[in-house]
């Protein structure tokens, strides 16, 4: 059967590549697409490189204009969707690629985001540990999907398997992110002008700032069987001159008396049947390259027994794995259609 | 007076930086270029941007050629620079860009490179702390230098402060950067082809094998005032689309019990006289921008009680700061002169 | 039907391309890939970002081994392609991504290339004008294909349609390219080091030597339906700081009297019914992020009265549209399989 | 002597680097840095590369507070500058980066840029020819000096001189320059942010619109020698992955008659003696990387037979040699410096 899918925030990056997604989707037909202040434009206009979908016209994001259609994407600023959750009540699925139904915590809510506190939805990465099974068991069949934050979905990936089997410390995590900008969207802000970004690392959210932190962490509780497990980490990210990509560098103590193929045991039968998130041989590391357009992240792992880490890097395209990505494999789920539909492994590289 | 200078390895990147910042200070006189394989060609056939540097052509990099100057700068691969030790004995000064004179224990020699080892000369981080002093009191009338490994120098400059104060507790640093492949020099290596690094980040010498890490160590240890401290690095460095620039970002621990005015007071204590060392104010961090062709580090600085971890952020050029500026700098002070001649702390940007 | 297929070259850029896009090909299967000192070594060693061919292990580039498959594809230096051309006389259907079956002059070849001359194949720009029809004509039911040279498919297709029509002058065409050193292969050579192309423009070829001069002036010829026209090209490329993409800025003499609406006219009727090469409309000009992973040529066409010149400025994915695209398009065309198959119009983007 | 010089638009690009370069001028007090919107903040927060400077504080740009200054520099979005002019009528020396007061032509102004029309003033390229001498003769004691667009002054650099030589016809001129996007200041546009920069080339203002061309045209004619010369130019700019820098590649037909010899002749004749434009020997062409941060404008001259056309290509720091350091070498020249003082010929590569 052919699902009907409205996408709002169209005119954005994320919108955009759920888009560019959707169009190899066959069980998919895109009805409509809709904006704020670009409204009445052609779709085209605002992403030429959507040249299959240069028909379509951009609507007015309005809960009866999303209404009505089979599955409904909200790709808008966070503290955005929430407020449409109520009016799109009779859609059957709705997908939201903003941060309004991610949390479980409304302190943690409150700490990082603030303003309306929202109910969580099943959350959008399939492959993470949740006691004996996975995301991908709460996503079977669900009809409210929250897709992940991209940084938070990139380092929750990198360590779950290693906190789930209890051979590394979560209590004293260090992430260090290399990250393209359009995870940040089109916002016209000065820091992320071509002129700025260009031949420069540039970090930003220093210290603990960061809203994905609190994600990652009830993530990575999640992973561990203990909602109340203790999770701390050190999260700083650096914008780097690529227009999308992460690469995330995460390190965690070594749990005492825990042999090398324990910990890398944990990896591998955490991700051995994945298609989606592949475990590299020992020695060998991923590029944000290899899965420039692709639904796949990579994890190159590490035992570092001079310093007592392990040091687990991870490359994503913040777009796809990290957004579009997951939210299309997440629908796929829940729809009961093969996962990998309209995803790729394969990236675009060189 | 007018001290004449040799500079080889003349034609690789290193070299290339000595001789531009060396173009502009006045009390020398750039008297012999010096390559292995492009002996016989004109500099700027290799250097195409020392246009002032037009009429110089490069000599063999052979002792007697090198011999015969007051200063020689040794701009070689690892292992190279020891040969010619002996054979410039009666040269005043001579500063070694390369690894070979840096390390005090035989022992991380071996371990990281191999090979003869030789004795350790004056480390050209003239801010680094030492005891009640730095760096600096030991370069003061110096004949031989050994200029910094890049991302060593960065990460000992970001953390030294906090080590010697006992504010950070030095056993499990975490240090992740972004690089730009200048530092790898002018090697012909499949992964530094421009398409194997445009548009990608690239993580290498994952797991504490990369050769700056006792250079690290050891430049802790001696700012801790103990040489058998316990210090531990997990170290990654990430090649990102830049040519040049490192931005560090370094995490420890913080001490039980001390504060944030001790911490921060620290490094404010460390770096207030300092010209090319400069702590940014609270909540300010860097970017490689703001120092390229400068010889600047610039640090910013952290504290995170959530993750018990301060997080200094230190971008520095890697040719200029991290290589060829440490050795003028170093320079300068070894022969009397102003330390900041030739060089500047104002970057290029955007 | 499933069709067997061999690709050569299969650790380089071009082979690479091939092999990412046939593995999304429904009609193809993938079952020997080979190199020449890479032999024996698994493929994603040296293409990472091919997750879904992990399994596959480079043979030696020997024609016995190339033989016994439905299709070969040659993606070998220039030069190389013609000594194999002979023992796989029983092959099928070959197609070659390099020169040696490009030209019908072997003056031309003489004096841009060198070495043994090799007959001419069918030119795999199927929307190039060919008299009344195009050169899709001649690849239906072809044994025998060459596929384009980037630059010069690039440019043709920018130009021909004002050639056929006779409303530009073709004896003084200018073009200008900016594109990524992909182009260029995986080649270790000194100026295609990621320290020498990242954050600088780079000419070269400067002044008429650029070997797919030839091949525009053959395309062009024969677009204009006389293959002794008089056409001249000052033909400069730029590499410029991304990995992949041709933005080609072309520029040529309105001939006089011709309208406004016949200039546009000409381009729109040539590609009115196009998939893969798109006229935008006035005013817009394409980037080559819009084609990034896609198939497609997109063209945008301004008329400078002022300077009596048309402007062209087309944008490809020099990988995709300029070698491995063309390549599928062209072997789609010559199976009779639907001409899109396995191929997007749809870029990478942001 | 020291002269006190004020700097408005000191936030941007072009005024942070015109205080770049004086912060190294021996003669040079700078006293008074203005903004509209930022003033009252310190500078180092909008210009976070000049650590020098950090002391400053943003003024207001009001005529009383650039007033009583030796020297005021005006670094504003043009048709801003002409509004101070009276006020400034006391100040000895006043140079506008802006376009206001480079045209001679109202005709040209209205069409090209609209509002009001302002006298020019004396045109800072000094190298330019103008009959037997060059723009430098008009700097000579000037007291109000136009700072050049940084495309134009690229391209009349390029050309003038086979202009004045009359061995080039002006009226088929065609330039692609591939740019930085610095040079279009630090607007929040959307075209200008960096996920829409990386990794893609951008063509802007195709087919006879760009404000550079009325300047171009202006320049060339004054080399000719006649101000009513035919000089007609296709000028495409091109967007590509680079904070800084102009590649800009110029070609017109050879007239008929000339010698190779002639053709190179009047390039070297032109620039034989000048610091900052070098013409480079045949065979070589300059990067953007080699005049990064100089005031040196890099010529490499082709001569295309075939094409019947000479191809000149120049490398120029937009930022420098096309605007700041144009500006300072003519404050150098209208006040009887040495020219070259606080300017240097060496870019900062790679």
């Amino acid at each position: 059967m052919t699902y009907t899918v409205a996408v709002s925030g169209a005119s954005g990056y994320a919108g955009g590549e759920i888009l560019r997604l959707l169009a190899g989707h066959p069980e998919i037909e895109i009805r409509t697409v809709t904006a704020h202040s670009n409204a009445g434009q052609p779709l085209i206009q605002h992403q030429p490189h959507l040249r299959s979908l240069a028909h379509l016209t951009l609507e007015d994001t309005a809960p009866e204009i999303l209404a009505g259609h089979d599955i409904v994407f909200l790709a808008l600023p966070h503290g955005q969707s929430g407020q449409y959750t109520d009016a799109l009540g009779a859609v059957p699925l709705v997908i939201d690629a903003g941060a309004d139904h991610r949390l479980v915590s409304k302190e943690a809510w409150d700490a990082f985001y603030g303003g309306a506190f929202h109910e969580p939805w099943a959350y959008g990465v399939p492959e993470l540990p949740v006691g004996d099974g996975t995301q991908r068991d709460r996503l079977r069949g669900a009809t409210r999907i929250a897709a992940p934050g991209c940084n938070a979905s990139t380092v929750s990936l990198s360590l779950a398997p290693g906190v789930a089997a209890g051979v590394i410390d979560p209590s004293d995590i260090v992430s260090v992110l290399a990250v393209g900008p359009s995870g940040a969207g089109k916002s016209l802000k000065p820091h992320l002008l071509g002129s700025e970004l260009l031949g420069t690392a540039n970090p930003y959210a220093v210290g603990g700032t960061h809203r994905h932190i609190p994600e990652i962490r009830q993530a990575l509780a999640t992973a561990s069987g203990a909602e109340s497990a203790d999770i701390r980490i050190s999260f700083t990210p650096v914008l780097v001159p690529m227009a999308r990509g992460i690469l995330a560098t995460s390190t965690a103590p070594i749990v005492d008396g825990v042999t090398d193929a324990q910990i890398r045991g944990a990896w591998e039968a955490a991700y051995a049947e994945e298609t989606f998130v592949q475990l590299l041989p020992g020695g060998v590391f991923p590029r944000t390259a290899d899965v420039l357009g692709a639904n796949t992240a990579l994890i190159g792992l590490a035992i570092d027994r001079a310093a007592n880490r392990v040091t687990v890097v991870t490359a994503v395209d913040n777009l796809v794995k990290g957004t579009a990505g997951a939210a299309i494999q997440s629908m796929n789920i829940a729809l009961g259609l093969p996962e990998d539909t309209a995803l790729t492994t394969n990236g675009v590289a060189p």
